[in-house]
C-alpha cells in the first residue's frame, strides 16, 4: 500500500469536505485512506454495512466513515455521513496526490505553433500536439500522449502516458483516460471488390461527453461517415473495444474486455460487465443489464437483465454436458416420440 | 461529422474517378461524403439498394452514387455505377485529407545512421527508428511510432501514432496499421523445468503481406523458430490476439477482440467474426466463416460456417436453461429409461 | 526466419552450456537454431519425443538435442540432455542477439534528476523516468517507455517499446514486459451518487515479483486502497486485464486475452487458457486449470480442471441445439410428465 508521501490531513477537514458530523479528534491527523485489514490508528477508513462487524472488530483503523445507524459499532473518531460508500469515493481523491502537476510545458514537448493550449495546462515530457489541436484550461497531459490535428481536449481532463488521440476527436470536460487508449482509430469498414477488400476511409468523428472514464487501451473508433458518440458520465474499463458509429448514453457503465460491434446504439444507465460481445447494428436499450462473458446478438428490452452461456463445470462433468447440448435436438425428438406412444 | 476543411471536389472530377456515368452538373461543387441521414444539398452521398428509398426521401443530399436500376429513385445530381458501394469506398479516400503529410523528418525524431530511409517519407515527431531499419518510399510513421533494429516497412504504407514495430519485423506496401498496434512482441513459449518457468527466446519474425490492414492496440506475436506469416490483404480489426507461428492466407477478414493460438494456420479468404477464440495448432480451411463469440478447439471444413455458445436470455430463463443443462446428461438418461420401459 | 547476423557458436560450447554429452565435433559451428522442418546443415534442432522421428528424417538438421533413449534416431552431431525441450529454452537466449545493448543513456530520453539509475542501464530513444524512480542495475528500457514518479524496476529487467509503468508500481528483477503493457493504471471504481458515477481514486500500488513475463497490451491496475499482487514467476501472455486488488499466486500461467476481475486471489501453479473471464471476488484454488473461453464464476477447488460453453458446430446443426437450449426447461418438464405416466 502506498506511502502517504508526508501529506496528512486533519479530521475536521476530511468531515467539512464530505458534510459529514464528526465524533472526536478535528485535530487528529490522517496519513492514509486505507481498508480497514491494512489500517493502522493513524488511518482512516469506512464501512458500508453491518456485515463488515467483524472485519473491524479485527482492525486497528484510527477512524471511520459510516452511517448513522451504525455509529455504535465502532469507538475511535467517526464521520458520520448519508453515503459513507460515496464519502469514502469523493475524500480518495485528497490523497491521491502523486499526479498533481504545476502548469508546464516540458521542454521535450512537440507543440505545433497553431494548437491552441490554455494557459494552465500540463503538458508532459514527449508529448505531440499536432496543429489546430485546443487543449482546455486545467488538463493534464502525461508523457507520451499524442493529440492529433484539429482534436480537442476539454477542461480539467487527465489523460494518461501514452494515449492517441486522433485528428478531429473531440472530449468534453473532466474526462479521464487511462494509458495506452485509442481514441478515434479508423473504423473496420472495408468493401468487396474484385475479390479484394478495399478500404472505406472513415471520415467521421469521435466526439466525447463530460465526466467520461476511459480504460488502459480501450480503443474507439471514429465514425465512417457520421460520428461515433460517447455521452456523458459513461465509464469504460480496459481493453474495451467500440467499433465505428456505436452511440452509448449517458451513465453507461461497461467493464473489462468487452466489445461492441459497429452501428449499435446503447442505451442510457446500462449496466455492461466484463468480456461481453454486442452484435453489430442492434439497439440495447435504457437500463439494460448484461452478464459477463455473454453473445448479445438480438435488440434488448429496457431495464431487462440478460444472459447467455452455461455455467461452468469441471472438465469430466462439462464433457458429459457438452456432448449432450450437441445432439439436445436428437432428444427432443426421442421425447416427442415417447409421447406419441400410447399410453 | 467532420467539417471539409474547404477541400471541394466536382463532382464530374469524382464521376471520372469512378468511372461512372453523371447525370447532373459536372461542375457542380461536393463539401462531404455524408450519410443520407446528415446530408446537406452540399454533399454526395451513395445507395446500395431500393431499401434505401425511404431514407433518401427524407434525405437533403445532394448528389448521389447509384446503379443503373434504381436512377429513377432519385432526381438530384447522380453518379451511375456498376457497385455503388465499392465506388463509395473508393472515394472515401479523396476526402480523408488530414492526414496529408508532406514528406519530413520531424526534427525530435531518433533516426539511427544506419537506417534507411526513402527520399519521400514522413516522419512524425518522437518517432524512434532503429539500427538497419528501412523505410519504403511515400510511407508515413506518425508520432511516437518505434521500428525496431533491422525491421522493414514497405512502400505508401501509413503507420499510425505508438504502433511498435519490433526488430526484425517485415511489412510489405500499402500496410497501414491502426494505433499502438504492437507487431513482433515476443510469442508465449515457455519451458517448465524444475518447477519454474524459463523463457524461450523467440527467434522467428513476423513478416506481412502488402495491403494488409491491422486494427488498434491488436498483438501479432513473432515466431518461436520459423515466422508468423500475415499474407496480402488479410484485414484485422482492434484488439486482437495472434500468436506465434500463425499463419493467415491471403483476403482473410478477422473482426475485433478475437484470439488466435499458437501454430494455428488460418486459410485464404475466411471470414471470422468478433470475440472468436481459437485453439492452438489447428488448421481453419479456406473460405472458413465463424459467428461471433465462438470458440473453435478443431479444424474446420473448407467453406463452412461455424458457431458455438448458447443464445441470449433474459436472466430468469437463462438461469432455468443453465441449470438443465448442467444436468443433460442426467436427463439423457431418463429419457433412456423411459425407453426401455416396456409399452 | 531469422539471418543469424553472423553470430555462430561452436557445438563444444552448446554442450557445455546445456550440461549436455556431445557426440559429435565440438569445433562445429552453428548457425542457427532452428526448427526441423527449416534446419540446413549448419543448423541446430531438438526433438522431445520418439513422434519426430518422420520430421527428422525428412530434415537437414546438422546437429540435434536430444534425450539419451532416441541417441538411434539420428547419427548426426548430437547433444545429449535429460530435457531437450528445457535445454532448447536455455540456449534459444543465445542466439537471441538483436536486444544487446551496451549500457547507455538516449540523449532523447527524458530522465528527471531525482530518478535512480544504476550505473549499467540501458535507457533508450524518449524514454520517460519520473521523479523518484529506481532503475536497477542491468535493466533495458527500450524505446518510448514511461516510468512514473516513485516507481521502481528491478535487476535486468526488459522493458519492451512502449510499455507503461505508472507512479509507484514497483517490479521485482528479471521481468520482461513486451511493448505497450500498462502497468498500474487506475482501476474500475465508482461509487453511484445522485444518479452519477464519481470516481474512487486508486491509492494502492502494482506490486510485481522477479521472473514474471507480462505480454503485449496486458493491462494490470493497481489497487484501489490495498495492493494489487504478482508474485514471482507467473507469465502472462497479449492483451490480458487485470484488475484491481487481484493477487495472483507463483508459477500461474495465464493465456492470452483473459480477463480477471477485481479482488480475485488466484492461486499458485493455476493453467489458465485463453480467452478464459473470470468473475471478481472469487478464490482461483492452487493448481485449477481452466479451458480456453471459460467464464468462472465461482470459486474452484485445488488441482481441478474445469471448463463452460460448448462446442462449435456447423452453422445449422448450432441453430438446432441452441433453439433446444432455451427451450431445456420445458423439455425436463415434458419427461417429467413421461415419467409420471402410468405405465
Amino acid at each position: 500500500m502506498r506511502d502517504s508521501g508526508g501529506i496528512r490531513m486533519k479530521l475536521g477537514e476530511i468531515a467539512k469536505a464530505l458534510d459529514g458530523r464528526l465524533i472526536g479528534d478535528e485535530a487528529f491527523e490522517i496519513e492514509r485512506l486505507a481498508s480497514l485489514a491494512s489500517a493502522t490508528k493513524d488511518d482512516l477508513s469506512f464501512i458500508v454495512s453491518a456485515k463488515h462487524e467483524g472485519a473491524l472488530a479485527r482492525s486497528n483503523v484510527g477512524a471511520l466513515i459510516l452511517a448513522e445507524g451504525l455509529v455504535h459499532l465502532f469507538d475511535g473518531h467517526r464521520i458520520v455521513v448519508a453515503d459513507p460508500y460515496a464519502a469514502y469515493a469523493r475524500i480518495s481523491s485528497s490523497f491521491d496526490t502523486l499526479l498533481h502537476e504545476l502548469p508546464s510545458i516540458h521542454p521535450s514537448a512537440c507543440v505545433h505553433e497553431s494548437a491552441a493550449l490554455a494557459d494552465d495546462v500540463f503538458v508532459g515530457a514527449n508529448v505531440v500536439i499536432e496543429s489546430g489541436a485546443r487543449i482546455g484550461r486545467g488538463t493534464r497531459l502525461m508523457g507520451g500522449c499524442f493529440v492529433g490535428k484539429q482534436a480537442s481536449v476539454g477542461n480539467d481532463c487527465l489523460i494518461h502516458p501514452g494515449v492517441v488521440i486522433y485528428h478531429d476527436v473531440h472530449l468534453g470536460d473532466r474526462v479521464v483516460v487511462q494509458a495506452s487508449a485509442v481514441l478515434g482509430s479508423d473504423g473496420f469498414g472495408f468493401a468487396p471488390h474484385d475479390g479484394r477488400w478495399t478500404r472505406i476511409h472513415q471520415l467521421g468523428r469521435l466526439v466525447i461527453g463530460d465526466d467520461v472514464e476511459i480504460g488502459a487501451s480501450t480503443c474507439i473508433d471514429r465514425g465512417a461517415l457520421d460520428d461515433t458518440e460517447i455521452e456523458d458520465n459513461v465509464i469504460i474499463d480496459n481493453l474495451v473495444h467500440i467499433a465505428h458509429n456505436v452511440k452509448i448514453g449517458t451513465g453507461t457503465a461497461i467493464a473489462g474486455c468487452t466489445g461492441i460491434a459497429g452501428s449499435t446504439t446503447i442505451g442510457k444507465h446500462c449496466m455492461i460487465a466484463g468480456a461481453v460481445s454486442i452484435n453489430g447494428h442492434i439497439a440495447i436499450a435504457d437500463g439494460t443489464r448484461i452478464n459477463g462473458g455473454s453473445v448479445i446478438t438480438r435488440s434488448t428490452r429496457a431495464g431487462q437483465g440478460y444472459a447467455s452461456g452455461t455455467p461452468a463445470q469441471e472438465v469430466g462433468a462439462w464433457r458429459r454436458s457438452a456432448a449432450r447440448h450437441g445432439k439436445l435436438d436428437e432428444l427432443h425428438a426421442r421425447v416427442v416420440a415417447l409421447e406419441k406412444r400410447d399410453r
